[in-house]
């Protein structure tokens, strides 16, 4: 069977980029230090690279590099942005890894964070990419214009804080019934949808924004990459409860059918896998459809959402 | 015994700036959502409220506010800065009482985050006020000027992260040989230095450094201002030292005694109380001399200097 073209261009540009985000995390967490720094300890430093180097599928980055072409914004800039965001999501796998979070060992086939190190280098290496997240934004090589750096600040901390990411964690764990005397909650579907949202959607949420805030875009332009990546965050859940379900351990790269066991709230628990598998063809679908106004253009990110949708790992 | 006059309008003017602190922290962290946020998750609020709101003396949102006023700087913008460099302060204090860490159960006569709520919220809680930092410094309130605003954020970022307070904290946890196979560390003077540097005199170095961009200051002024800092934070960690060997539980509002049963490095471990006391009151003559150019003007920056080396709490 033949791979179908802008299939194959996806694939080649997915790589480049995930080619560019690790060589630039790279120098960005060089030794020696940054003006206003005082040193970079050694073991630190290396826990840091540790839990942001040597893999990943980087969809976040090349999400914010595919819209950020949609504007025609040099690639260099959209790279700092994603970098940024992807110190976001690995903080993110640190702390979420940790025992008192979701206690996982394994991490796409290598030990965790705290298992390769320990638990108080774990937190501070989460701690220190988190921070280092608004440092990578701050600088003017990601845009010169400060208002548009200032921007990009305010939505990466409202996608990941409380009111994002955290947040959504914080859901997560409650409809676990993970706290002392906690129970595990029935959530209702739209509670399901909130909680994924934040949970998931709106590190997503930022790829595009961040995209359109480097790009200057109008007000309708804008609305369609938010239509786009609100679609697109919803499918990418579902099909990450899929895999959970369905996933075969050795090529998702950790163990599955964690969160049946941990009585997570997903969507496949409440719809059922068949019904889940449809909302998702609906959800790439409209996807699609909000990507109409910048036609072939958009073929990049088209790409991305049967990407996202049919992944298997 | 009379109080010096100077004296008292330092301490009148730390009580009024913790008092506009605690009701600034506490509109900010209100219920609802701010722009870009999906929800405020109620348990995660509580958390990032219990560990920042109703307790400390605000020191540090006081140095950034007397600091600003050297230059002019309307009160509100400092205090967005110092609610800001609390947030960074107060996650800190969270993240460093977990069991991996210094594993305390009290903090200023209460019980610790992870006590009052549990582990996991408690990770959630000061990655949340880490965020909220940022999200804090970016708003327009801070300062119309975004290339002020950005210039805040990446000192913010150097002064907490991986050169900064977070590098500090490895290092501490590597001075007491607290990783597999490790043993406590007989560091140097030298090494104790850039420790506590890191450690404790980062964040504090912004609180003067804040001031001075919010001011948009001179080179010689923010060098005047710098000076001062730096001695003052060597001063501030002596103290903090000190009062673990000498203070009295109670008064401390936490366990004393701890760092020497935990083989910390201390310049006390060192020097002995005696030539410490004496180094202290090097440094609050360095920083009184530093603040030479500004005459009268800095008599609430000197009164600082000599409350943070005679604090008994």
């Amino acid at each position: 069977m033949s791979i179908p073209l802008v299939e194959t261009s996806f694939l080649s540009t997915l790589g480049a980029v995930a080619t560019d985000i690790e060589s630039l995390l790279d120098r960005l967490q060089a030794q020696g230090r940054a003006e206003g720094e005082i040193a970079r300890p050694d073991r630190l430093l290396e826990a840091m690279r540790f839990a942001s180097l040597g893999g990943g599928k980087r969809v976040r980055p090349f999400l914010v590099v595919a819209t950020a072409a949609l504007f025609g914004v040099p690639r260099e800039r959209a790279l700092m942005a994603g970098a940024a965001l992807e110190c976001i999501h690995c903080y993110s796998l640190v702390h979420d890894d940790l025992p008192a979070m979701d206690n996982d060992d394994m991490r796409r086939g290598r030990p965790t964070a705290h298992k390769k190190f320990d638990e108080a280098t774990a937190i501070l290496a989460g701690d220190s990419l988190l921070t280092f997240a608004f440092d990578i934004l701050a600088r003017p090589e990601t845009h010169p214009d400060p208002a548009v750096r200032i921007e990009l600040v305010t939505a990466l901390a409202r996608a990941s804080g409380i009111g994002g990411m955290a947040g959504g964690q914080m859901l997560d764990l409650a409809a676990e019934g993970r706290f002392a005397g906690g129970k595990p909650q029935q959530l209702t579907e739209s509670e399901i949808a909130t909680l994924q949202a934040m949970k998931t959607g709106a590190l997503l949420q930022f790829a595009w924004l961040a995209g359109a805030i480097l790009g200057g875009t109008t007000a309708a332009q804008r609305k369609a990459v938010e239509d786009y990546g609100r679609a697109l965050g919803e499918a990418f859940q579902i099909a990450d409860d899929l895999l959970d379900v369905e996933g075969d351990a050795a090529t998702v790269g950790k163990p599955t059918g964690k969160d049946a066991a941990a009585g997570k709230a997903t969507f496949v628990g409440v719809l059922g896998v068949a019904r889940a598998r449809a909302r998702l063809a609906a959800l790439v679908a409209a996807a699609e459809k909000a990507l109409e106004p910048f036609g072939q253009q958009a073929s990049l990110l088209k790409a991305a959402a049967h990407f996202v949708a049919e992944r298997q790992t």
